[in-house]
């Protein structure tokens, strides 16, 4: 069966607004679990959350959801629903049904787990990250089989649905390199990010990576006197200091050696698309509420914050730092330090030139330690991959032909773990925006844009069958 | 009546040997009084220590003997007894009688406030810093009226002695003042200081100033995601750290302009004065629990400490210090800075400096609150003063003629503003040394040096007389 897109669109449209209702009652139900990963008291919602989420699934169709165990104890859901055609690619769905703490007097107006729809917003903890971006994919299915008129998907569709993404998904890695055969796939599709605005509908391409690590300096075997001995000793503080400061050259280039090695350069292309996106200085420093921009020489800030590595400091601290003053020399002192990592940068190369470049930086007297946490590989997929391309001819169906843009996030996400692990592109396909409020009180999703990643969903499995065979 | 130098060394050893008994049962009574300023629950015991000196300075024969109240309510005590002599110039002894904290759990041996004696040494908090170096006055005026056959001592003798000391002396400069006349002197001897070590005698020419601030730079209004905002925004902890570094040079040298202005250069006497004596760099560095040097290019390291101006950092902190990772960037960070000076430094000259300096380095979208804690001067009193040339003769006759060498003192203290109100200069005559471990369990005076201390101030009241006319 085969419509023009005009009517595949009128097709899909019209299924969306038969079961817009029983889809709004079951994305509320699972919003009032209160499925808060960070508090271990909310472990049993967690539970219960994937639970509900795997039934769901298979009410929705999918042949198999089961609940999969973490060591961490908060459960993923992972769901397989086969095309029946054995040349199908597969496509695995990324989510996580985890949700940030949330409570009334935290400045919500409303109670965070008892989702109120005023006008055209769902106000909940979760309503944006990342339930309602899982659940647009329930009704995405159901909509692409009406559509199509198939039994089953035109692509062998999973779904993996983390429980602790919300504190940094500690056992995600492990999950992955153990069920890698049961995840493998052509192509990933991360339902967890964002668009620019509600009037400029965009794609994400690629994530920074990261690298985080801690520097710990010791000086004296305990706080000396800065009158009897100032001026004379090395002061792991002051030395913590030149650290973080000589990490930055005068154009706020990383000095690191090596760090920049196999970066390709910012295409033309890339930057006028990037310098495209209807960007205004003033609200981006009210989204960062901060008071003025700083960073590498050359490039823009969008450019700045995707698609160019950083070195930060997350924390430094050593010595007094009390009311009043203390004349010592401190004993130690600390340095948390992160890297974010752009296409061509590999992690362990990046450590081990960090930690070349520390400890060639101490001064006798100053002995250190250095830990790195791990780290999360950037993604990148190419602005003319056939997939990316799928999303971006879906998505502009569902936003009436709109042009599609591109964004890139600055952030790290465990979506670099699927595609190391699985060796398959990433894609991005969110509709929350800016203004959704992840992580703050009264967390919204625009409705609309919610049926419109039901409705991109709906075009993009058979599309995306095409592009990746 | 008037010794040959020998018969008056004679004189006073045998006074100080039929003394010494009741001197040591004295200052035992005293050190059993747990002074401890710090410590509120010890308030009673500060007055008692206070009330029990006074009572003793009486007997010991000072016509005016004074306990006096401070705004902090641990009181000082103020002593007086005038020469007789219409042209004797006047001298203000300056010590403290409360303590640092003591328990037995700390590492003493024995009970620190029930005085023992093992061998040659009083062990018992108090014993060297400061009750001992005080008391040795008491039967040094004594054994000064002996050897004269006086009925007063040559110069109009003054006793401050601070019961505030070891909480930073907060109350210290406004007594001083509000006192003023009452403590009038021409020249100021504190004896709160030590010698180079049991086989060095030394007498201390002066101590450096202390500056010193706090930095709060502000940043974001809240800490920020640092994968979102990382690269293009100002972090106030790379702000700090990097002003921290900024701070010297690579010759470890002040860049704060002007901040070596008026510093006359060490000349070479001083710095051969210096070079004499016995310094060991290890014995050194394990008395700093240090292990390396560094500091000013060009300078030895007592030089460093001694005679040439800091800048340290006593505190760095900002953003995340706890276990593991927090890719934030913060939103404020603090930096505590102080500042040793030397003679020719001025504290406010240099306050102006660094608040200009600090100013200057912030890039846009740091705000920042500088605030000065408040500052002391240094003193220094010249080689060839009459004064300090008097107090090295006392103590050579008290040290069998040894050589008296020249140290300073790197910290700072209560003394400067004595020297400030006062328009005194002011000489250190103490008589403790490394070993006897001030602040630390175990706190002991060795009883020679203590009765040497006596021994000098039987001479110095007849030396000084002569050499401040």
């Amino acid at each position: 069966m085969s419509d023009t897109p005009d009517s595949a669109v009128q097709t899909v449209r019209k299924y969306i607004a038969r079961h817009r209702a029983a889809f709004l009652d079951d994305l509320a139900e699972w919003l009032r679990i209160p499925s808060v990963s960070a508090q271990p008291a909310h472990a049993p919602d967690v539970r219960r959350s994937a639970e509900w989420l795997a039934a769901k699934l298979t009410e929705t169709g999918f042949p198999v959801a089961e609940v999969w165990e973490t060591e961490g104890g908060a459960p993923a859901v992972f769901a397989e629903w086969p095309s029946g055609d054995p040349d199908a690619p597969t496509v695995l769905v990324y989510g996580h049904h985890d949700v940030q703490p949330a409570a009334r007097e935290d400045g919500w107006d409303t109670d965070p787990f008892e989702p109120v729809v005023v006008g055209n917003r769902l106000y909940a903890r979760g309503a944006a990250d990342d339930k309602g971006q899982v659940f647009f994919h329930t009704l995405g299915v159901r909509a692409h089989l009406a559509l199509t008129g198939r039994t089953a998907p035109a692509v062998n569709l999973k779904l993996l649905v983390e429980g602790e993404e919300e504190f940094g998904s500690p056992h995600f890695r492990e999950l992955v390199e153990r069920r890698r055969d049961r995840l493998a796939a052509d192509a990933v599709v991360v339902s967890d990010t964002g668009m620019w605005s509600e009037t400029t509908p965009t794609v994400c391409t690629g994530m920074r990576g990261l690298t985080d690590c801690e520097i710990v300096l010791y000086g004296p075997d305990q706080d000396i006197h800065s009158g009897s001995f100032g001026g004379a000793v090395p002061n792991p503080a002051t030395i913590a200091a030149r650290l973080a400061a000589a990490l930055h050259d005068e154009h706020e280039r990383v000095t690191v050696p090596g760090f920049y090695d196999g970066i390709a350069a910012l295409t033309e292309a890339e930057r006028r698309l990037i310098a495209e996106l209807p960007f205004d200085e003033e609200s981006w420093l009210a989204t960062a509420k901060s008071h003025g921009t700083l960073g590498e020489a050359g490039y823009s800030t969008l450019e700045r914050v995707w698609a160019r590595p950083t070195a930060e400091v997350n924390g430094i601290g050593g010595g007094y730092q009390g009311a009043g003053s203390k004349t010592i020399i401190p004993s130690s002192a600390v340095l948390k330090l992160s890297f974010r990592l752009v296409a061509g940068q590999d992690p362990e190369r990046i450590e081990s030139a960090v930690r070349d470049w520390v400890a060639a930086r101490l001064p006798d007297g100053i002995r250190h330690k250095i830990t790195f946490w791990g780290a999360t590989r950037p993604c990148l997929t190419p602005l003319d991959h056939p997939a990316l391309q799928a999303v971006v001819r879906s998505m502009s169906r569902a936003f009436d032909d709109a042009k599609i843009r591109f964004t890139r996030e600055g952030g790290s996400g465990p979506a670099a773990d699927l595609q190391d692990v699985l060796g398959a592109p990433v894609l991005f396909l969110g509709i929350s925006v800016p203004s959704d409020g992840w992580h703050a009180p009264n967390e919204k999703v625009e409705l609309d844009l919610l049926f419109k990643g039901v409705e991109t969903t709906a075009h993009l499995w058979g599309d995306l069958s095409a592009a990746l065979r």
